[in-house]
């Protein structure tokens, strides 16, 4: 549990630096990121490197105890280097080149621009590869944003062939696969075969879901050769990416494959403000960030880093990219920085140390104000260091790790698949992913969130959002784990060439759910379905609504009887809206809130587990021994007085709006 | 009164066919409509002809009894095709080429593509010409599906050049009909004139409207040129398109003069996403269609078609392409069936014969689902097979046509000078159309849809929505029809050159409507103006609203009294709003639903016709002896009494939700 | 206070031009404006004049006693320019040069163009410089209409990188003012720097406004240039030019400052529906046009014009450019008219005598329909020219200016800055600005609107919108003016480079206004924040609300005691909202209409000035010893008994809906 802040020393005079350095020191930072974005002064000709000044720069801050995260800068390649090779920048699927002028102006499958990326990756890894303030590196930056992992280049579309060709073998293959015989599209090479784009209507989506995985995979490529680079340079430090919220045009578990951590940068006001959220939501928490978004990125990311993730850049106050850009209220930027730390963070690395006066992100905050004063943000991180102190002497040595029963299945493919073939305009896979694992977190569980690849045993409740494509082993991993299993509507719904199975869905599903999904619909934002739940334990039957979707399930002639299947709702139609067999739930539909929250607080209950309803402001994570909770309402949340006094590491059992408490659990 | 489907051999494999055809069979179709998108797999490579398959296919459905209809393949050019001659794509206002990878990806004007179309339509209707299964012919497949009608490329510039010089022979012709002096946009030959794109602000209006008739009169031409193949290579067979539902982009009415059969494919559903209702009218309908939807393509189609019209592709179950794609009501595949029939069809041949589970459309159903299993529309479609036996037993010998008294006027060109000049930005000309169609209907009349180029003679009402441009003969045409007319507002507002007439509007209807049409304004949706229609018969003085659009109308110093003008209702502001000289009405707004119905229900009885208001759920057809009764609504529909019991042929007096009655109106 | 109107011989036959002459003469219109869209006929073909039809068009007028203002026809360069030299043609933002067919299809960075345009102007200020019949000139026509100011071509591109040069004189320079470093930005030389367009993410701001700068000085460059012709060949005459409301592409200050006349295109209903108001407001004032609107244009282009302003176009009946056209209430166009008088106008010019039949504008009314007869429109004309007399008696030879003790500062580049850098995505500058001025119209104040450079004395209240940049004099002006100022939220949050104030807002400010914002937010639409406003005067303390934004204000440790600066609202989080220093007043945010009004209404008095609300359909405007009041709603407006009744030179004491009463204010 450490603290970070990114550093642009080449943005500030360098008389500024010494003080800079001592007052992060002080302040409690043990991190520094530097260098991602400084390319033009790392190499400001072609070939003609200063590194002076950023020696001097690290050896400041060095001396000031600090340890530094080194940067690759590719995610801005510079104006020479454009001008030199303007088949750098990407193509949009518009068919025109980007320009130069702000970041990330460049197409992964561009030969050149892999060249040139080695080139710079090996001057700066050879040059601080071994210098002994750089602990840890990191690759580019925000892979991904600004939808730039898509190109349509000549040169993506010549590496698509060959990852084509790689794929399938042959042609024969790849027609059959996506059954091109449809519409006459049908290829007679690979080298016929170019990106799909510019058509006159919906161009084949085995096509474009294959684009998809290609241009996922070029980004795997690209960080790979960047890892490899670093890693031979600099051998012993840990290599990480910063990845961003919910941007899923790549697979992130591939990518931090190679990685030792996984690192994210929470923004929770932006985050609210550009995603789903209706506009009462926007609302409601306009000032805190939804209480489950920063939280669902932790659970992601902590699963597929090797080392305990990071946060790579925390919101300090307003930024400048959303829409419209409230301010954290006061306490805000400490909450998130403790419900990382409770999710198991390693590193919590603010953004950044001073606001820039000027260029892009001149009103993004800073820790502190551009005319160099310590912000609330600053101050907030500054109680954070103080406290987390307290929190490591309270835990001692025992184990710190976060144990979670409850898993939910995440999955870029389907964000890709449902994106391509959405059947109804507003069938948004992470919003309905939020919403399940929101459900969970509502009900007070700790929460795994996984590939479907991940090993599944251990875990008591896995609940798996819409995943129309499962991989063929899912379903005796699923049995296997002797889980209770939650599948949301569609999943098993296309096999990996986005093909409807042969046995109709649920597909390679069937084994454990033997029901056969013959006819879906998808409804309108402005139409629901009554459903009925029926009564179970001491619940009462009670009626709810399902949203965009319906599956409509065969159950066989006999109702399910004989293959063990209970149907627990119906809609108003009769069709089955939520199936059981043994461990293995079926959800036909998407259903309102409280239902969901209802209904996987049965399952859960059944699976052993003890839901816990904490409404819509209070949130609770454990880690090691100890318990924090989070208050993101407008009211003081008062704790259960079974909670011993003396328990209580941060805060007490009266918290504040926007305060946090954490007590210990393993008190006599 | 046959059924027939829509079956795609190349999808499936061969061993799967003897068994579909028999299937089929047993069904009761007697139609399957083979090979449009086929021609990657009737010619592989340029020149290589495939036609084993494709005999092999044919000859498994005849022998099962089923007769072909063969289409043309040119829906789906072959990617080897494009390759060569990638002129044949074509060019978007956006002035980028399309690409491969869907469907329709050809440029009207092309002559690489006319010539390749000629040669592949040559080498099919050689080969099958004189097959004695194949009993008709498609051409090509929904032309002007995917906005594929108007292209600006070079050649669809070069060819509108030629198509300028023949309809105005000199340039100066030109300038003066158009009135390029405006703007100084004079030209001083055909060759400097470009396509109505790119501008910087609006193109000339009378520019882009040449523009829009030049590329339908292109659709004709190419479709002109695969019937005369057809004709040539297998004369006596019948020669049909499909047209599609409101795919406005042409006019249909010329292209369908070459044909013997128009046909349409039907989707009510998707149409009631895809068009214009509101959210409150598409959540009503939303598993029904509008009850008016396909009856009115039903109406066009059999007005434009020698032989009895088609619908040649029938929804059957949930499709994939609107924005939401819910499922029909069992009962409705029944009831659209029966509906196409009871409006005059000659064959309903459903699309298609199983879900393909690949590809584009892999979530559009078939009859069968894709595990081939029949689905409920097969089932559905199984019934009316039976059903049909017993109306044409009932029928027997008799007169078996539709005959109407009702006509209403719909125009192509009326909607594409409605898109260039609305004036007001939603006056959408097919939804003005529909709401004076759905009003004839919901007082219970059989409508003629009618081109303003149509005899008028025979009828006893003809309603006209907005009209811009008139024939120059049709006011003659009207007073020579002893009909009651109702001209809707904008009508006789422009001259074939798009200009204000002379004389102000209405131009050339002066003659039968001695008013002047001072001025105009358009309405913003927020704002309605009330109109106080005039007590007439028994009928008392009721107030409604005018919606979108108002002509102030001059009836001359006298108030009209000379020329015979009564005005029978009035705005607010005492303009007149519906004015009367003898049998010609002219409506000078757009009203509300009840106060358009309520005055067409007053005009239509003045013309001794007895309207009988039908509410929002019922609607009735009546073909030869028979009378059909629908029910679109959710609660059962009773017939009165004086229907004898025995006069049923299909069904009873209560009809149920989605279903339908059938009763002889001759009985004794 | 003279009339005109607009006329285009060439869309007539040549019979009908003296009749026309003749009934302008009768019906009081003194002024005629022509030729600025007639390059095609004067010359038809490269260097081929036909001089005749015009020589004899300004000669039938003239005859009739008319005066010409004579036009440049260069908005619309004919097709055979365009041929010879397509890259006159600007390029958009999408890389795509624009095409012949409308009009303003040039770019002004083009040198073909600007010599083309030399070559035009000289020829007709050559032929008609000296005609007796010729009083006025304008220039071209509506700069920047159809967003034309901006063009992305490459030698826009080669101008833009001479005007950066000219600026910043290294490249160094313009690397530290802009702060390139920030993302790798820098360039090595000016020949490096692109259009700021295309970028992968937003391009950087600093860019993007120099990139607006430029493209407004090249506006002025050749408007100038056009200017410099005239007054070589015409010397003596008065060059105006007609600047279109609110197209803010470009200074008009800087524009006008070359020209004797700054004339302005009124279009009340268009402009009401094209602009930002709600649609509640649209429908309120769907036939008057907002009672702010036009009354805003005619004070800003009365400040920049050396001679009495001119509205050049003026709605004459329904337009055929907004999205709904409405027709205006009759005596909306007498009451426009009178409006412009009120506020200082020279001369009212109907746009057009004439409505064409033909074209992009057929549906645009003239006062005269398209069969020639007079319209409404026409008929309140000749009544305006009748009491024009009366107003001009009664005014005898005094003063007949327009005196305000109330300035608004309005200002272009704020407009620029405010779209390249909105921080919340509503921040409409104009928007804001209009509300200033609009509670400033309710209170009965006449206003001056100015630029930030303009002189401040003589104002005993000086009203600033955010003002991000402001002039570095600009705080010692607003000092000693004397005046009570009111300064909106982001005034003085940038320097001229786009960057934050090294010592934050309010920057240059401070010397006034010693205060810091350390922090700002930006609200959506959905959210606002309470505001309570303290007691003063015989004023109650009052709630209202905040609305779009907050400065976060830092008043020192004192709370501003020490710097004399006193709270006068807050948040409900205690921040203040108001705050004063003396005479200079700071709002922290934009307020609901009536707190702003009612604080506006505070510092009136407390400035020594009399508001008189006026509510939202009465407005109030002195020029000279006269006093107008208009009537926009739909009651009688009665006045108060204490003006006599001979006091009425126009209209009485009651004054009827669309009504316009005049008064002496003299009169013992």
């Amino acid at each position: 549990m450490r603290l970070g802040v990114c550093y642009y020393p080449e943005h500030w005079p360098e008389f500024m630096w010494r003080d800079d350095a001592t007052r992060m020191a002080a302040l409690g930072i043990e991190h520094v990121r530097i260098a991602e974005f400084a390319w033009s002064r790392i190499e400001p000709a072609p070939g003609e490197y200063d590194w002076g000044w950023l020696d001097r720069a690290i050896d400041t801050l060095a001396s000031a105890g600090l340890k530094i995260v080194m940067c690759t800068p590719t995610a801005t390649p510079p104006k020479w280097l454009i001008d030199r090779h303007p088949e750098i920048l990407p193509v949009g699927a518009d068919g025109r080149r980007r320009a130069f002028g702000s970041r990330r102006h460049y197409d992964f499958s561009s030969p050149v621009w892999f060249e040139a990326s080695r080139r710079i990756c090996e001057a700066v890894a050879a040059r601080y590869g071994q210098h002994p303030a750089i602990a840890y590196w990191q690759t580019d930056n925000e892979y991904g944003c600004h939808q730039t992992v898509l190109s349509y280049s000549d040169a993506a579309v010549q590496r698509f062939r060959t990852w084509l060709k790689s794929r399938y073998g042959t042609i024969e293959a790849l027609n059959a696969a996506w059954g091109t015989v449809f519409w006459s599209m049908e290829y007679r090479s690979f080298d016929e075969i170019d990106a799909p784009v510019a058509t006159v209507t919906e161009a084949h989506p085995s096509h474009r879901l294959d684009y998809r995985r290609f241009a996922s995979d070029e980004v795997q490529r690209y960080n790979r050769m960047q890892v490899d680079i670093i890693r031979k340079y600099s051998p012993g430090r840990s290599v990480a990416h910063n990845f961003m919220q919910l941007f899923t045009e790549f697979d992130h578990y591939k990518v931090a494959a190679d990685l030792d951590i996984a690192a994210w940068d929470s923004y929770p006001l932006g985050a609210l403000e550009e995603q789903w959220y209706t506009p009462e939501v926007k609302a409601r928490y306009l000032r805190t960030g939804h209480p489950d978004f920063a939280s669902l990125n932790h659970d992601l990311y902590r699963g597929m880093s090797k080392l305990p993730f990071w946060v790579m850049e925390q919101q300090p106050g307003p930024v400048n990219w959303a829409h419209w850009n409230p301010a954290p209220l006061p306490g805000m930027v400490r909450l998130w920085s403790w419900e990382a730390f409770a999710h198991g963070a390693g590193c919590v690395s603010y953004f950044r140390w001073r606001q820039a006066p000027f260029a892009q992100e001149q009103m993004h905050a800073g820790l502190n104000t551009p005319d160099n004063r310590l912000d609330i943000g600053g101050e907030e991180a500054a109680r954070v260091a103080k406290e987390i102190r307290t929190v490591l002497d309270a835990q001692g040595s025992a184990d710190f790790n976060v144990k979670t029963s409850v898993a939910l299945v995440f999955d870029y493919e389907a964000k890709w698949l449902c994106e391509i073939q959405p059947q109804g305009a507003d069938f948004h896979y992470p919003r309905f992913a939020f919403e399940y694992y929101s459900a969970l977190r509502a009900l007070g569980f700790d929460v795994d969130i996984i590939s479907a690849r991940a090993r599944l045993d251990g875990y008591r409740l896995i609940v798996v959002p819409p995943l129309p494509v499962v991989p063929d082993d899912f379903a005796a991993r699923l049995a296997q784990s002797g889980a209770h299993v939650i599948l949301g509507p569609r999943s098993g719904s296309k096999d990996a060439n986005l093909r409807i199975p042969a046995t109709l869905p649920p597909g390679s599903l069937a084994p454990v759910l033997p029901v056969r999904v013959w006819r879906v619909e998808s409804l309108r934002p402005s139409v629901t379905e009554p459903v009925t739940f029926a009564a179970f334990g001491n619940t009462a039957a009670r009626n709810g609504h399902a949203r965009h979707w319906r599956d409509l399930l065969d159950l066989g002639d006999d109702g399910g009887a004989r293959n063990g299947i209970e149907v627990r709702a119906r809609f108003a139609d009769r069709h089955p809206a939520w199936v059981q067999r043994g461990t293995i739930h079926y959800l036909a539909s998407l259903f309102d809130d409280d239902s969901t929250e209802t209904l996987f607080a049965s399952i859960a209950s059944e699976a052993g587990l003890q839901p816990v309803p904490l409404g819509d402001a209070v949130r609770v994570s454990r880690r090691g021994n100890l318990t924090w909770v989070f208050n993101y309402g407008p009211d003081t949340h008062t704790l259960a007085t079974t909670i011993p006094d003396d328990a209580f590491v941060i805060g007490s059992r009266a918290i504040a709006p926007q305060g946090v408490s954490a007590y210990r659990t393993d008190t006599p």
